[in-house]
């Protein structure tokens, strides 16, 4: 995004740690919609394979840095009471962390299953200048 | 969200503002990619049916005060030049305003299809502190 | 459709109600991996909203008939143990009916929750000749 | 799937070749809707990784003996006409071949962008007994 166009439709009272967050919001629910819904097994290759195939998606993004998405193995196994051998992605089976850059700012946040919550909570872990 | 254990999560660092726009961009992140696939056709009922529908779902989500769609039917239209009698959402179709609250901040956010980048651009619109 | 040039593309040994029985396999893959992860609450009139869009959406898509979505209420507010006021859509509360017919075949198929195979099983209840 | 209970729910008149029709009509419904709007790149090795991803993720459901996901490169390449680093997955870019085995019926149904139609058609391309 060499020449910025796309900042003049932002509201110019929004300044770079505003805009981190706004950017990095995006691509968790872009990720977490991407994964809902997706066919897994319990085997480990199938996994990793889904892992890397959407952490490669979701880096073609503007600004993002690293993605990495941690499918709970465990849970996957733990919910094989049946016949069929797959599940598929769900809130309780995804994980995920994100980083990102905006001018100086970088930013890390993640979506992870919370069990107090009951709910794939997505939130910001650290965000800094680093200049 | 009344007891607030989910922000015991976030850096101690974020304020309102950043909060909330963290929290549009992951609406819109959602909204996008829910949207995105499914089949429409050029016929004014349907297009609403699915607007108010995914209206609906994205107001559910944590904040949101208001959620408004806009298929581009133009653009649909523009697009019947084969036998089959439909299309599907994709982001050069896509329109939608979604207005959200976290505590004093209110914050206004779109995606929209900008020809001059060729990208459905999310952007934040408006924030401002109600108090 | 009406010259039928896609006909051409598929082996000349399939019969109608085979083709019937592809057909309205898709339109249940689609319907399925759409509503996956769309939020929802346990309010009628969302729930509502959102059954009528996607049922606008797959009605679409060709030969097909009617499509009939019922999201499971009970099982969405069982779900509720939690402050967040939203659960999102997965195999355990989506149930559909597609009615779909190719050339003189009419068929009808599901998608459900059966909970003696802990699973969201796709099936065709019914295909009959019309003429 | 070892006791077949799920057959039950099936009408009693399908047959095996009707049953594989359906299984892989399922398959390239869902294939389609997984990956579409999926973020991409023209760079080969995030190609690659997301084909392999949902090829995994595919090969997971029921009756499946491969899937082949080919996303046209070319066409990736053609539409980079903006200053954004990348694209995303829809009908025009999406070809993918499935093979699939119901009890003795081999059948190989494909997803393809087809020039004269317009459209992301989906097709039978063979079927067979296999005894």
């Amino acid at each position: 995004m060499p020449d910025g166009k796309e900042n003049t439709y932002f509201s110019s009272d929004i300044n770079d740690r505003e805009r981190a967050c706004f950017e990095i919001g995006i691509k968790l629910g872009a990720l977490y919609h991407i994964l809902c819904g997706i066919p897994i097994s319990s085997n480990t290759m199938i996994i990793e394979s889904i892992e890397k195939g959407i952490e490669a998606a979701i880096s073609c993004q503007p600004y993002v840095k690293s993605v990495k998405i941690n499918i709970d193995r465990e849970k996957i196994q733990g919910d094989k009471t049946t016949e069929f051998e797959y599940d598929e992605l769900s809130g309780i089976l995804i994980a995920a962390t994100v980083v990102l850059e905006f001018n100086s700012v970088e930013i890390t946040a993640k979506v992870e299953w919370i069990d107090e919550l009951k709910y794939p909570l997505m939130f910001i872990e650290k965000i800094r200048n680093k200049s």
